[in-house]
């Protein structure tokens, strides 16, 4: 038996979701096809994934673990997979891991990234993975909303009903904007996140970039945990799970010793 | 009657190309209907395009003209035609102009670029827009062809059959290849292009770019017509219209003297 981790790409546009469901297609459902036809192993499953994302949420550095007997060599494992994945869905890495590698639980950092789209009218070839906002922003205002997120927090008011994590406390080592025009892109590292954080984040730092929400507003939602002090939910096709971080063993930040971590959806 | 200019931008995926045919949904035809919509002249036809994109080709800076008897205000015909349109064609600038004005004949210059995504794996966020090449390519070689390229010259080797322009003689003023990992653009500019001339000048630089075509080979095409002197002609999903540049009357460029200006596709 080999443990085998694979980085993932894929444009959510089409799928519900990561992760296996009764209704509708998801990645997990043809990448495990893929890997059935690839290893001739008609039962097997992935051990976990980094982060479930959403519904029409993208990932350019997605992470899943899984156990086989085949002998594929380790260096040919992405092209072998490709041939049998549809072209919105790739395997960009392969990498042999020892038998206790988790996806989820050795996952150190994850950074995601929500890309608005800033212009006065949409554009086409931005429309799948950016989020159109047609007047200009206060981007300074919004680096000043989100240095207040950074750093160890209860991040209640920014978490979707849905989610099951028993504890709402987080670190977020990193929360940049970079303007790159049309564009500006929010990046965001933590040790794990709530159920909707990225895109409640992001509808947050929007809400005060288009001068609707004070940023003693942002402050106040850390303080009282109330989902209303924080801004909406943003659609998901501006968002993009970009990269999983690992160290040398499972991951125990104070928040994963008081959950099932299985039980905390993302983002 | 007033004379409008629009810009448009278009996802060319879902398309048989701009120009309205019998077979095949167009971006003219969508356009057109969206534009009848807002003036309520049934009739209305766009006056003409500067330049017929291909089936798959997209466009960020295409434009066109029409006459019109519509009084809305000229800065609301980007929402107001927006509004009519799907999402993946909008108008990103509307302008009013003379009524001599002609989209393709006072067009001075046209801008292009193809982008490669060059990546030893497929990456599905970028396969709609750019033309996925699996190996490192030389791009000092690719620029050295690309300066060959440059100036006035006839380009009966760069040209696919189809076209039915009189001379094939036009004048590059620019060829560039710019870097920006995991992506290739090559961007090029020209008073006018031969049917599919920028998808055979893509596959010729990339060929030699992979060692597959020398720079002499490329010369030769230059000087014999040969059109197996060329490079493959590349799929159009890796090319954008991205800009047209005008003066402030018709341009007659040699080669437009020669020609009915109608009867020359691109790109």
């Amino acid at each position: 038996m080999r443990s085998i981790k694979l980085i993932l790409a894929y444009d959510g546009t089409a799928y519900a979701g990561f992760q296996r469901q009764p209704n509708g297609i998801t990645v997990q459902q043809r990448l495990e096809e893929a890997l059935r036809s690839v290893t001739g192993e008609p039962e097997l499953r992935i051990g976990a994934a980094a982060g479930r994302t959403d519904a029409g949420v993208h990932a350019r550095g997605q992470v899943v673990h899984l156990h086989t007997r085949a002998a594929i060599p380790i260096e040919r494992w992405p092209a072998a997979v490709n041939s049998h994945l549809p072209d919105d869905i790739a395997v960009v890495a392969a990498e042999a891991v020892p038998p206790e590698f988790h996806a989820r639980y050795w996952a150190r950092e994850k950074r995601y990234r929500y890309t608005f789209c800033i212009s006065p009218h949409r554009l086409p070839l931005a429309r799948l993975y950016s989020y159109h906002w047609p007047r200009p922003v206060n981007v300074a205002a919004m680096r000043e909303a989100a240095a207040l997120l950074v750093g160890r927090h209860d991040f209640a008011a920014f978490r979707a009903t849905g989610g099951s994590a028993r504890t709402s406390v987080r670190t977020i080592t990193r929360l940049t904007l970079t303007e790159e025009p049309p564009f500006l892109h929010m990046d965001i590292a933590a040790d794990g996140f709530l159920y909707n954080m990225v895109r409640i984040i992001a509808g947050t730092l929007l809400e005060v970039g288009a001068g609707r929400r004070t940023i003693a507003r942002v402050e106040q939602a850390l303080r009282t945990g109330d989902r209303r002090d924080a801004g909406r939910t943003l659609p998901p096709h501006g968002l993009c799970l970009e990269e999983v971080v690992y160290g040398d063993g499972p991951v125990r930040p104070p928040w994963a010793r008081e959950t099932a971590p299985d039980a905390d959806l993302e983002p």
